[in-house]
């Protein structure tokens, strides 16, 4: 028999804890015993007549890189191999151990422009590697690919702790991928190396996975980031134009929430980093300047990561990013493959500035000047599926999921905005969607 | 043209995060301009001729509750309808306001023992439910369960921040349901309620799910904590002996790692807590005494909490909880389903405990008794399919899968243990196998 503490009603004890030779042990902050490594969590006990509960508290810190490079399919070039290990002395261990094994997932559209010199990267710095080409579209974003790669990784087998698995591709590689690493082992690193604008600018700066499910667009996924993301513009030379447009709907999404230089930037140099594929003009190392494709993209990751980092798993419902996405989803998947991702967030964009409009929150002006800057980036501003009935749907799901409140990002001018909670009154929306489709419908049918 | 900080070769700058009317801005420990929160989460960037580079670290902290409750199945007991919320005025809220919804799946035998209560539960408490009953056994442990769970939630509908998912049922239901949730819209909460003791003891108290994959065990999962677990011992007056035994298992291994009290308590008591299921004889409230059922088991919780608590990401790769677990999973798929989870755990413990006594870390008498209290609990301690070659190939596996390090936690006496990061000479392993055999096979052919 053990005696029990004398606990009628509950009260409760916090406890640290404390790493003594290999073991971890309670201690209450009054009773420190023992001396050694002291956890970030804590335990919390209370004790009742029905017996004893435990509340756990235990902070994981996720840590990864964002890393802009050249030419990062040159054999010389240590990032695509190394670039995760910001430790130079472990790096130095790594490299000089048993030899390197990697495991690259590679949309199958890129590794017909670059699959022989990423196949080259690997036999010249004698990495035992496997790549794995894979139609990696939207239509095929589901849990099938997902467990078409773990097969394959599986089969190739690799270390859990040093062997990070490598995506090449957009946006669909990079979420199916992350999903397949997060799964692997409960947690496998995983690298993001995006090839379009689109995932450049924003799967890649983030923590989420996922793929798509019962008709609902990503539906099923995680909030595990890779290890590292590696950048490089040069990719963008073989998109095709509406892929650089699609990519500069979210670039323009973060200048309208939070950026009026990159909203000027884009206004007055937008059409011309369209037609150069946001490939920079300045190749003198040594400039003081930063060309306007070199400002767009970094102004763009830099926004990006202040709103994702402190908000990594999206605890908090609030989400200026999530400007351009109310509505866009429920579109996107109606007709898919008929619209872009960005694109879908563009003619949400384009719809709420209008409503914006209608609330008094921006100018005629204002409103003017960013739908003629949508369409310089050759972007769809309207569309025939984005009906009335669509968008009350899409705001009504937003509701239920969103904790009872709308939690809409609207522009309050140029770069700058604020979060609504309230649903819209009937009236403005209306309102908003008769003018929308007055002014910009016909350029669209 | 945006003029850029001179910048030849990398500095560093930190950036905490403070967010001022919904937007988050960078800000260095020198300039703090805007007043607002501050993020826990840091950017730290770097700029050199290549580009430009950040490091992102952002803490998420997960915190759940494990309630021991009694008659949880009582419709007027609010544990399983509300237990999960620890804040009284929330709770309050959430009852009074729309009717609730919950959506169970329940282990299939389960059902047949207590699913005409758990479905009179929900319907005195006037809740929307659906319960769906699966054969969660260890040869579904697949990901087409989890799918199959997925298509039924999705079906049902619930509200992904206030209607968790409840699984009923032993580990193999506990893990399946728990990466369904994890899954879920990238995380859905979700509540345990173990049902058999294995799970009570061990999957309940911890982050980990998980399902086989390519024959191996948990080989897919997530590290995504219940937001509360249920614990009601009333469940294993169900249980076949067997079952008892399985779990009593993990038990021991704590007393083993790090409990002489708990050790001796088994050693003593073990075979009549068998033989009572482990119910507690003590049905007055008022006792100030514990009796050993229920002291068994909370010293068990208690110490699984203090070891999972600081490492619940499993990020420290040196893990007392870990004995019994090196060589059990490779013989547990490869005799399925002849020997349970604890029954394989128990079997690589028994082998452990002649490694330590080879390595003189523990005495003769000290084994003797280790195995007498294993033989008391019914448990097996010698299995003709732990070869000498499976354990080779399972320190070897292990080996690879731990940064280059073994980690073996070895008992150093009694409730005492060690990690061991050597790989163990063949001589002593080989020594250990043939007297671990000599001594116990006879009984266990
Ligand atoms: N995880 C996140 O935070 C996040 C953020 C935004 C978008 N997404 C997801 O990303 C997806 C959209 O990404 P996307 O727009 O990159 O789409 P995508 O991955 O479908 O790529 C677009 C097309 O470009 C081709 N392609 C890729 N790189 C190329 C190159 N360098 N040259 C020529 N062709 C190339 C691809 O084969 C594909 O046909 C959506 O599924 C969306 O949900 C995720
Ligand atoms: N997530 C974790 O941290 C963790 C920890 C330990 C074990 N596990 C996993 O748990 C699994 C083993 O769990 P388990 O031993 O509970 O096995 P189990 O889920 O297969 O249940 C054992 C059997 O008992 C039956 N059963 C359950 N409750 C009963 C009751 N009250 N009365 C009568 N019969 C009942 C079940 O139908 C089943 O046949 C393994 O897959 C293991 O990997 C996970």
């Amino acid at each position: 028999m053990i005696s029990k503490n004398n606990s009628s009603c509950s009260k409760q004890t916090k406890f640290n804890l404390v790493q003594v030779k290999g073991a971890w042990n309670r201690q209450t902050e009054q009773s420190q015993a023992a001396e050694g490594k002291l956890s970030d969590a804590k335990i919390y006990e209370s004790k009742s007549e029905h017996g004893v509960s435990w509340t756990v508290s235990s902070p994981i810190v996720f840590t990864y890189t964002v890393i802009q490079c050249r030419n990062i399919l040159d054999p010389s070039n240590d990032t695509l191999l190394w670039g995760h290990i910001g430790d130079e002395e472990l790096k130095g261990i790594l490299i000089n151990s048993k030899p390197p094994k990697r495991f690259v997932v590679i949309d199958e559209t890129v590794n017909q422009l670059y699959g022989s010199r990423v196949a080259q990267y690997f036999e010249a710095r004698r990495v035992v590697h496997k790549i794995v080409p894979l139609p990696t579209t939207e239509e095929n974003k589901s849990m099938e690919l997902v467990t078409k790669i773990l097969e394959e990784v599986h089969g190739f087998g690799i270390d859990r702790r040093s062997e990070p698995i490598i995506a090449i591709g957009g946006g669909v590689c990079l979420d199916v991928v992350g999903l397949a690493a997060s799964l692997y082992r409960r947690r496998t690193p995983y690298i993001r190396v995006p090839t379009t604008v689109l995932s450049y600018i924003d799967a890649s700066v983030g923590a989420k996975t996922g793929v798509n499910f019962a008709g609902g667009k990503n539906k099923l996924g995680s909030y595990i980031p890779p290890v590292a993301t590696f950048l490089d513009c040069s990719f963008f030379q073989t998109l095709p134009r509406r892929q650089i447009s699609n990519g500069m709907a979210e670039m323009l999404k973060m200048a309208l929430m939070k950026h009026i230089g990159l909203f000027e930037l884009l206004e007055a140099d937008g059409r011309r980093l369209l037609n150069s594929k946001l490939q920079s003009c300045d190749t003198s190392k040594s400039s003081a300047q930063e060309d306007s494709a070199i400002a767009s993209v970094r102004i763009a990751i830099e926004t990006m990561l202040e709103e994702l980092a402190p908000n990594l798993w999206e605890d908090d419902l609030d989400r200026l990013v999530d400007f351009g996405h109310l509505i866009s989803p429920e579109l996107e998947m109606r007709v898919l493959p008929a619209l872009l991702h960005g694109e879908a967030v563009n003619i949400d964009m384009s719809f709420m500035v209008y409503v914006a409009h209608q609330k008094g929150l921006v100018t005629a002006d204002e409103k003017n000047r960013i739908i003629r800057c949508m369409l310089g980036l050759d972007l769809p501003v309207w569309h025939q599926d984005c009906t009335l009935a669509l968008i009350q749907k899409s705001l009504r799901e937003r509701l239920k999921h969103s904790a009872g409140s709308l939690r809409m990002p609207l522009p309050t001018g140029l770069g700058r905005a604020e979060i609504f909670h309230d649903m819209i009154e009937d009236n403005i929306l209306c309102q908003a969607y008769e003018k929308w489709t007055d002014e910009l419908s016909s350029g669209n049918k």
